[in-house]
Formats: C-alpha cells, sequence, structure tokens
C-alpha cells in the first residue's frame, strides 16, 4: 500500500515519520516543492536576526534522514493535479518541468499555507518581500548584504510582524510596522495588547495603526518607500509583506476536497477529509475551538505536528483522534514574552459566554528570591459557572510556564474554582509560594461567587 | 465575633488575612512563639547559602502591618493549653512567663510541624543544629562565624537536607549527607532518583546511604564527628539534624481534637476539625490526595497557604473547600531542578494502580534555538485507562514548567491520550515545536493502545 503525502515541511513529515513507524511496511512517498523539507519555519525570524547563526539548522530532518527509514522524500517536486477518483495525481519535476503521473492508497494533504500578498502598485519592486519559506532567506539575505538597508517597513503586525521587527531592531535597521487594524494583537484584549504596544514603541518601532498599504514607490527597479491609505509616504529600502497567510488549498478544492466555514480543508476528527482515504493535516486544515466548539483555522507548527501525527496515524490503518485546538500562541516582543491560549473577553462575548476576568501583575518568583520576572495575567471565567474560557500573560517572566498551567486547565475543562486549589510547584527558585496562576484563578472565583479573595 | 489562631508562619498568616477580608468586623488574633510571623521557612537554605543576602526579606509581612488591617498578632505568645469545650486558651508570655486566659468563637490550629531530633548520645553538643525556624538562622551564623566549619554532616537526604548541601558548597563547606533509607529520594523512582544522586557526587557531596545516625562525639562540648550505626566516623565540625518534621498536634490532641491515620489533624474539606468551629490548616493538618483517594501529609509552604485560605474563608463564615493535594514538589540540587507530581510508578503499584510508563529527554526549546537545557521526563499512567497517575521531571531545563503542566493534567483527570494532544504554547525561544510533556504523553499513549508513537 502506498500513501503519498503532500508537503513535507511540518505537518507532511510528521505524517510520513508517524505513518512508517505504524506501519513499516508502507510505501510512504513525500513531494515538496521546495528543496528542503522538515524544516522549523518559526525559526527565520530567529535567522534574520542573528540568534540563529546557521539556518540549516532550521532543517530538522533531511531527505537522505528519510530515506533511511524507508520514507521516499522528493524535493523540487510540486503536484500540479489530482484525480481523487482515480487515486492519482500529476507531480511536474521543478527543475526541467517534466511531469509523471502517480497513483496512491491513500492521500494526505498538507500543502500548508501562503501569504497573502495584496496586488498593489510597486509590489514587485526589489526590496519587497514576505519571509515564510526557508528559501525566502537567500532573498533577504541577498538584500540585506547588498542594499543594507537603513529602514524597513512591516506591513502587518502579527506575531511574525512583531518578531521581524525585533530580528530588524536586531540588525540596526530603523522599522516602522503598519497594521490595517486600529490596534496590534487583536486576538488579546486591549489592555494586554496595549503592554506590548508601550513595549514596541519603547523599543523605538514606529506604529501607524488603522492604515493600510496603498501602495510602493520605487526607483530603478528598487522600492523606496510605503505608501498607505491614508496618504503617508514612509521611506523604505525594505518592505516585507507581513499581513497573513491563506490556506493552500486550490489542488485540494480542484480534486473535490471540501473547505470547512474558515476557507481551509475541512477534515473530521481523525483528519480526514470528505473524501475516504484522503487526510489533510497542517497549516491547509480546518480544525475545531475546543473551548466555542466552532471550526478553527490556526496555521501554528505545533498544530501542524499535531495533525500530521493524527493523520500519519490513520492513514497506515489507526484510528487517532485529533481534539481541536485552544488558539494557544506565544512570541517574543523584545522583552515581553506574549502569550495567550483560549478566548478572549471580547472573544467570549462575542461568541455569547457571559465572561468574566481579572488582571493581575506579580513576580514569577518568591519576592526574596533573585531574578524573578514580572508577569501580567488576565485570566476569564464564565460567569454562571466559573468555568475558564481563556488566558493572557505578558511580561518578562515566565508566560510560557503560566500560559501551558491555563491551557492544560482549559484541556481539563476547570473552573477557576479548581484552578485556584491547583497543586503546582512551589520552592523559592522557581514560583512564589501561590503560582500567580493560582493568585489570578483565586481573584477570579471571588467574582464569580461573590466572596473577595 | 472573635478568631484566635494559633501560629502565623504560613497557614496562620494567610488565614487570618483571608478571615478578615471575608469579614472585617471579625476581631482576629494570632498567637505566635517566634518573634517574627508571615516569613517564609523555605527560603533558609538560600540565606545560609548567600543566595539571599537579607535574611529580612524572608518576612513577608510584619506584626504592624497586620495590625494596620486589623488583624492583631501577638508575638512571643505560646498557647500552652486548649478547652475547646469552653472556647478558651492559656496563652503564656515568652517574656516573662506570665499567662493569660483567652477566649475565642471560632479557633484555627496552625501549629505546623516539628522538626525529628533523635535523641542520641551528643546531640545538644555545639554544633549540633536543625534549621527549619527563622531564628535558627542566628544559631547558624554564630557557629559559622566563630567555629568557621570546615566539614559539616546533614543527616537527611530529603528536599531540606539536599537544598542544605548545596549552601554548604556554596560556602565551601566540605559536607556529607547521611540518609538511613538506602537511596535519595524515595518519592521518587529510582532510575530518577540516581540523576540527583549523581549530581550531588558530580558536585563533591559525600552519599552515605542505608546508614543512620547513631550518635556524636564532641570534645569541649563541640561536635567533633558523626558515627553512624553501622560504625563510620565522620569527622565534622556542624551537623545539621534533617531527617524530617512531624506534625506539631500536642496541644490539639489534649483538647480533643482527632488526629488522621497520617498523625496529623484530622480535618474535613472545609478544613474543619472534629470540634465544631475549630478549623486547623497547614503543616498540622492532614489531606486528601488526590490521585489515590487517601489520606495523606504534605507539609509544604504553598499547601500551607492553599488551606489556610480556606480554613480563614470557613472560620469567618464562608463555605470554601480545600480539595486535597497530588504531592508536587520541587527543588534545586546544583545543576539539576528536580520536580515531581502524583504517585511515582513504585507508588502507585503499591496502591493498586496498574502503572505503566515512559522516560525520556528532551530540549527544552527549539534545539536550533540557544539557551536550551535538558529535561529527563517520567510519565506514568494506568494501563487499563490511560488516566495520568503522575509524573517526574529532573534536569536543568524547565523542570517547573513541566511539572506544573502534569499537575493541571491531574487536577483535570486527564488521560495520556488527552495530554498527547493538548495546545500548548510554541515559538522557538520557549519550547520544542512539540512539549517535551506532550512527548511523553505521545510516548506513553502508545504504550497504553500499543501502537508506537
Amino acid at each position: 500500500m502506498r500513501i503519498v503525502i503532500i508537503g513535507g515541511v511540518a505537518a507532511g513529515a510528521k505524517a510520513a515519520a508517524k505513518a512508517k513507524r505504524v506501519n513499516p511496511d508502507l510505501e510512504i512517498i513525500v513531494f515538496q516543492d521546495e528543496a528542503e523539507v522538515a524544516y522549523s519555519a518559526c525559526g527565520l525570524p530567529y535567522v534574520i536576526g542573528g540568534t540563529i547563526t546557521d539556518q540549516n539548522k532550521l532543517v530538522i530532518r533531511t531527505p537522505e534522514e528519510f530515506a533511511k527509514d524507508g520514507i521516499r522524500v522528493e524535493t523540487g517536486r510540486r503536484v500540479v493535479a489530482l484525480d481523487a477518483a482515480n487515486r492519482r495525481m500529476r507531480v511536474r519535476n521543478l527543475q526541467d518541468q517534466s511531469e509523471e503521473s502517480i497513483a496512491y492508497d491513500r492521500l494526505i494533504v498538507a500543502t500548508g499555507a501562503l501569504p497573502i500578498v495584496p496586488r498593489v502598485e510597486g509590489i514587485d519592486l526589489d526590496g519587497v518581500l514576505t519571509l515564510r519559506k526557508i528559501g525566502d532567506l537567500a532573498r533577504f539575505k541577498a538584500i540585506f548584504d547588498t542594499l543594507r538597508p537603513q529602514k524597513a517597513v512591516i506591513v502587518g503586525a502579527g506575531y511574525i510582524g512583531m518578531e521581524l521587527a525585533e530580528a530588524f531592531h536586531e540588525l540596526n535597521i530603523k522599522t516602522t510596522l503598519i497594521e490595517k487594524f486600529p490596534r496590534i494583537l487583536p486576538k488579546f484584549d486591549p489592555e494586554m495588547a496595549q503592554l506590548v504596544h508601550d513595549q514596541l514603541v519603547e523599543q523605538d518601532i514606529e506604529l501607524i495603526l488603522g492604515d493600510g498599504l496603498s501602495k510602493l514607490q520605487g526607483e530603478n527597479g528598487r522600492v523606496i518607500a510605503v505608501v498607505t491609505e491614508s496618504g503617508k509616504v514612509i521611506p523604505a529600502d525594505l518592505v516585507v509583506i507581513a499581513i497573513g497567510v491563506r490556506p493552500n488549498t486550490e489542488l485540494a478544492m480542484a480534486a473535490g476536497i471540501a473547505l470547512g466555514k474558515t476557507g481551509a480543508i475541512a477534515v473530521d476528527s481523525r483528519m480526514q477529509t470528505n473524501i475516504p482515504g484522503v487526510f489533510a493535516a497542517g497549516d491547509c486544515a480546518e480544525t475545531i475551538d475546543r473551548v466555542s466548539g466552532q471550526p478553527t483555522w490556526v496555521p501554528l507548527g505545533d498544530i501542524a505536528n499535531l495533525q500530521g501525527r493524527v493523520a500519519g496515524e490513520n492513514a497506515a490503518g489507526g484510528n487517532a483522534h485529533f481534539p481541536g485546538v485552544f488558539g494557544t500562541a506565544i512570541f517574543k516582543a523584545f522583552e515581553l514574552n506574549v502569550a495567550m491560549t483560549g478566548l478572549s473577553e471580547q472573544a467570549a462575548r462575542a461568541q455569547g459566554f457571559e465572561p468574566v476576568s481579572v488582571l493581575l501583575r506579580r513576580g514569577d518568583r518568591a519576592r526574596y528570591y533573585p531574578g524573578g520576572r514580572e508577569v501580567t495575567i488576565k485570566l476569564i471565567a464564565d460567569r454562571r459557572d466559573g468555568r475558564l474560557l481563556g488566558a493572557q500573560v505578558i511580561g518578562p517572566g515566565k508566560a510560557d510556564k503560566m500560559i501551558d498551567i491555563a491551557a492544560t486547565a482549559l484541556l481539563g475543562k476547570l473552573t477557576c474554582h479548581d484552578l485556584e486549589n491547583a497543586d503546582l510547584a512551589y520552592s523559592p527558585p522557581f514560583s512564589p509560594v501561590l503560582s500567580p496562576m493560582i493568585m489570578a484563578a483565586g481573584a477570579l472565583s471571588s467574582r464569580v461567587s461573590g466572596v473577595a479573595d
């Protein structure tokens, strides 16, 4: 039996490895249109900023390593047509443009997401780029080495935009972030997003909010300025388009694979599409938000890995289920660690919950123990039953630890009453005597029950 | 209405503050036989080792600060007799030995725990001490400053013993740890405890296991050597007795307050004893192990705070419940962070579970991102249904984060299948793409279900 996997970055690579482990007798072929497979795109901003000095470190596994495990990885091959009825596909060799027809028994679509690039005037100028694939690093490096950019504009203040802002700051490139939405981090509640806003301003990142990209001005084929919708002209010799990504679904759609509400490929909990034997995983696939129960689309590397594991197991004959996501995310913005899980208060209200929240700032170690740093926590529960709905944690302190506690609490469908009596690990080098998350849950619990903490 | 609280270190101090917040009209008196209240005993080893330079920082709140909130704190006062039938007690002023009779409406017993000191020959020699109270620091400092000890023996390789070993190492005192049990860390499974054993040996701590304290040899009233039960003679000019603590229950017992199986004061989930209106909290009180459902006794500062909060609320007329503990604990042993929650594999088997476990070692960041450190995780579930039973995490990496994820998973009664699809926070500076805890859960899940991960 042959499993073909289209795409080999995160979900595809993971699915291949998992399928082979479940059934070593399977023939597994991965078609990948880039030169590399199994790499961490999340590491790109850190290569650009210089934290990671060798971009090859981002490659987790080479085609040769896959081959040792009996997995055939074909790079530089694009699947250009899919015939699901006859279980065949046409695969183009991107080097010589030759095509061949390949049959499969089971298929995993892991085509990922594509950067959204607005077709505005000047978008093809030199110095304008997206940074999503490992191959984009060479383009950036060429610009950086030859043009020595002094002034960058990043269009889009999402996670990637902010990580790039920090990377450019490391490279001493004066950076402006343009965001069409009136504030940064719309998934966070405004008072939390403001903490990051202030940090960016403090770090000398210029923020232009509520204003979109109108066009790009060039000279001799090179970008020299960004013009916003409101007419602002911002000089720039480097422009990164980071307004977001969309699921890469053209191939699937053409083959009759159904999309969901979000525009990503609809799958059941086994990651199977509407076509039996055809699975989808990673940034091209839809999933379920486990707090609201609604379809959602979360194009993140860890989710891709989790989904790839399930799709791989099932394609190989197993019966694994992917239960959905909580929208957990974290990123570093200069001195701040910025994390969230579940719903914001705004999103919870919009979805029909009756959210109540607390906001508190605490150290992440015993006060008397050196090296502690602060975290600001916003914890949200439903007023009616105390069920936790979401958390946001921002600060120089251990936001990752706090948000993982909250994410696990959501997974356990805990209430704030449950969490306020959590038995978390305490010792002065690691935590205050009661974890900031317990303190937040206690304060929230009082608001739900009406007793002051 | 008057609430009297006996003891004001952790549970007592927390209970006083909570009761006052619940009902500001209450009269609250705290009797404390030491000079300080509301201090962190957990910080003592770090004062000794010099990480914390000012011992006053351990004091979280002074009697004067309590007074501002309308709470009367009487230090240097020992409650020497309790008449529960008539709701009165006799309180001795430790300065002038005068006694007075005090009435109460509600009582919270927070008498803590006492170090176990074996009545062996030489136990009263100079240079032999326990380190449990903030007042013990002065005694240590006197010995350290005058005798300049070169060679210490710590009797007991529990958390405190090991923290002190590290502190003495910082002070360039050659240290030997004696433990009667054949290995250190009996609550951990042997292969995990061995990691800490190796670390201690590597740090030049001498370990004598399976051998107890027989007697102490002195010269001119000062200790010069420890003699073990097997007859070993270990030269020492500083000896710390750290073989454990016992609940301080004499006063309660004499008043007819019932003890539980563990020897600590029995309480219901409201922290109320067998006598209505009398509560107990902290190191003197028993609780429930939430994995096994059995009574347990966990004398740790965070648990004392959680219990104090509940006892204070209820004494003030509220109706809070303390649901029990998972035995979560963490400590630092030189370069290693050492943490556990729930049951060890050995304990699980002894309690009638059918444990199955995995052991894995992983980095706590993406491999390509600098600064990651390793953690070794042992994760344990019941073979029959995959329910998580416990976790142990040891390593230079983020053991605190990993164990808090596991402790929250236990709180949510999660299975390893649940945890392997947790939506934890990923970004290269914070985590590998799949958290080590997810990897462990995935591997464990395969063992429960029979499919290789």
